[in-house]
């Protein structure tokens, strides 16, 4: 045994520990009983106490001391280069503060479901003052000195900053809110769809969209969560999506959008497995699989031509009078206040009034007591109307009640990545439209996997990009592609 | 911080760890995809080699030996038994032998499911050599000389020998065959139940009975496995059935019996939670209560009366004409395949098969090879058929999958503890008939919490069950609650 086989093995038990954790937190969203809260945070606790000796263990500094990585193959450095990387996080943070952090935010999650169904912020606050407390402190044990929140944004996008971030959206929001005043400007109002959509025909639909998008049920399963997610790595990729009777497509592109993390996460090269590079390589990438399997495939028009048909067959309508409707409708440009539900224009939106909000509280030019009036001010001059309640505004996420500050950001990314993705793709798969006019996108996810999920974390975020695309990644390909469809669309 | 201060907070943690692995274990029989059980091993093992060091942690032995216990209040003194106990057997155990065992039964459960579902000995036979041989090893290290199967069955009822076992088993055994041969030969033969009980119907009576019998579903939940079990302790204890939609009594009493178990770990003093008094203090006390559930009360003419007119609610017929040929289907002797479809007589006849067969296969007296036939052949003799297929045969139990050898015999002990607790019940609850002839439990079910569940740990198993009935327990209530209730229905 090599040093390097030593700490390969030991890596082994560390991801297997990892995953262990990720099969607790799919539970506690899912199955979990009401009354296991507190308990649960003292397991998930002492299970993240376990993962952070072992991610400081000193032997890990002996092992990453004794190897050279030039002698290693290209897999081998790759392995070295994510294990040192966090080794080097891990090594900054105190184990107190990781094992707080925990507890604190799996009793946290508890509370802000409880205050969305309540629409009562103050339940949640002094929970949230106390996640940022603590996430501020995780920044400057992570920053040595440097910005507080690309401490944290590296941890989610390794190699992003928020200045890069913030010049590259700095270019996309004319071109946006451009394209949203025209469209609002257009005179059409597309009409949502109407009717009532039992839970059983649309979980029945979502299953079977997501097969014909190529998710591996053998290494899976869908349920039902407050907030739709994607947990687990290898063999156990497991999704969900929540319903609603009377709108259907909130259900069927939440599970699409689950689909492509899924995917991606199913699609990783298996002698990968239960080592650094079995898991997607960064949040930016992991939004573009979801982003390209929802929009670009998804909401595109030969999609929801089939679309249209399978629904009639389903529900007896699919909620709209002809494919035209309905496909304008699969696309109507709102300002909503949620997220999810949002339109491919708004969503950007969304993401940059909470990377301000967000960089703020971390940097502390913000305080949690000021949040929601932050964030209404915010949202009305970005979306032109009013939340009207709070599980429409600041309750709406999970995120930061689970300590995702830094994360947000990578939404947009990952639309970005999908943009450049989605125009390699329309080359190397000329039969696409012609696919998903059947319903069908395996050749276009079939391409995604080889090109892009594959190769798990063998290369950095950006290069994964730029080997599938054939061009180092920017935003104009998403722009374009928004500015076509949706002019298109409302005749501009 | 004292030594047994710091003791208490290592052991909460591994006890928090030991919950997650019971989390684990709970979802690989309920929820985890199909093509996740190698990767699950992984998972396993993992954690299972994380706990093995910690129950060995050389920290343990100084405390330990610095620790006093008679400084010790009466609960601190409890905890310290059950920590020396386990710390000494785990520091017999090799970390490596642990682990294997880990992986090996993880996979074995999967191709046990496989065989049973398949009707294929063959299939199981090479994983289960695995686990015997296994078994045999641990045994080995932790007897020391002494018997091996004793060994095993410390793990489960601390205190109890094999020896004192099969003396018990001499005297009952006489009476049971005794009971039965009068039982055959009385000219009686109840009908089954007929009827179609679909799914639904099953599971909502299931949830309502075992509401009804105390259940506490904040802090757990009822879903399917091939195999019904209870899983977890504190504040999320869950348990399983499963549903045969021509046969709703399989269904029901699987449910009261884990109802039972569940209520037992839910009873215990919450002061105890995530210590090792927070959990059911032996195998056979915790048989105890899934039985006298299941048995003593549910299957009661009390409360059978009220199942009766309540089954014809819900499915519009009880599966008899009227509440005598109800009662006498649900206690219905007969010489059937299945242990836990089995009657109150001749239940204790398949354990101790099952007791005389793994105590051979651990010995080497028995190979794995010969163990169909040699199943086979006790089965015809002392329940006077033949066995039809290895599913209703070797293949109907789940135990030695997992490496449950020395479990069995705790069933019996739970049926005699559950007799003497009956005793003390009816002496103490004199309103316990009309109770259950209106369906509830709560007033008996109250009493066993307060005077068995609760204490948890606390004490010795059978100084529990003393403390409870007022008298050392004894098979001979069991006996003759036996005799008195078949000799009624069967008129002898």
């Amino acid at each position: 045994m090599t040093a390097f086989d030593d700490l390969m093995a030991f890596q082994h038990e560390t991801e297997a520990l990892s995953q262990v954790s990720m099969r607790l937190g799919w539970d506690q969203e899912t199955m979990m009983p009401r009354g296991a809260a507190h308990q649960r945070a003292e397991e998930m606790a002492a299970l993240e106490s376990v993962l952070h000796r072992r991610r400081t263990d000193p032997r890990l500094g002996d092992w990453l001391g004794a190897i050279d990585d030039d002698l290693l193959d290209e897999t081998g450095r790759a392995q070295m280069r994510h294990i040192r990387r966090s080794y080097t996080r891990a090594t900054r943070l105190p184990e107190t503060l990781s094992a707080e952090i925990a507890r604190v935010t799996s009793r946290a999650q508890g509370i802000w479901a409880e205050a969305r169904a309540a629409d009562d912020v103050a339940h949640f606050l002094p929970t949230l003052r106390e996640v940022v407390r603590l996430k501020r402190e995780e920044a400057a044990a992570l920053a040595m000195g440097g910005d507080l929140y690309d401490a944290l944004l590296d941890d989610y996008e390794p190699g992003a900053t928020a200045g890069a971030l913030a010049a590259m959206f700095d270019r996309m929001r004319p071109r946006l809110v451009g394209l949203r005043e025209r469209i609002m400007g257009s005179g059409r109002a597309p009409a949502p769809l109407s009717g009532h959509f039992p839970e059983a025909g649309q979980m029945a639909l979502s299953r079977e969209v997501a097969t014909h998008f190529g998710y591996d049920w053998r290494h899976g399963r869908l349920d039902f969560s407050v907030h739709p997610f994607t947990s687990g790595s290898g063999t156990d990729v497991r999704i969900t999506t929540r319903v609603d009777e009377t709108e259907p497509l909130g259900s069927l592109y939440s599970t699409l959008h689950e689909t492509g993390h899924g995917a991606y996460e199913q699609g990783i090269d298996p002698a990968y497995g239960l080592t650094p590079l079995g898991a997607g390589v960064s949040m930016g990438v992991h939004e573009s699989q979801s982003r390209i399997f929802e929009n670009q495939l998804g909401r595109s028009r030969a999609f929801c031509s089939w679309l249209f048909g399978r629904m009639a067959e389903v529900f007896g309508t699919a909620g709209a009078a002809e494919a035209d409707a309905f496909y304008a409708a699969v696309n109507r440009v709102h300002s909503g206040h949620i997220r999810t539900e949002s339109d491919e224009v708004h969503y950007n939106l969304h993401i940059m009034l909470r990377f301000d909000l967000e960089r703020d509280l971390i940097a502390g030019r913000l305080e949690v007591e000021d949040l929601e009036e932050a964030w209404n001010t915010r949202f009305e001059a970005d979306f032109g109307v009013a939340v009207d309640r709070p599980r429409n505004g600041l309750l709406q996420d999970v995120h930061w009640s689970v300590g995702l500050f830094g994360y947000f950001p990578t939404y947009t990314l990952g639309n970005v990545y999908a943009g450049c993705l989605y125009q390699a793709l329309r080359a190397a798969v000329p039969t696409l439209d012609a696919d998903l006019a059947r319903g069908h996108a395996e050749p276009a996810t079939t391409w995604l996997r080889s090109e892009v999920q594959r190769s798990g974390g063998l290369y950095e975020p950006a290069e994964t990009i730029r080997r599938a695309c054939g061009f180092a990644p920017t935003e104009a390909p998403l722009l374009d592609y928004l500015d076509a469809k949706f002019g298109e669309i409302y005749g501009l």
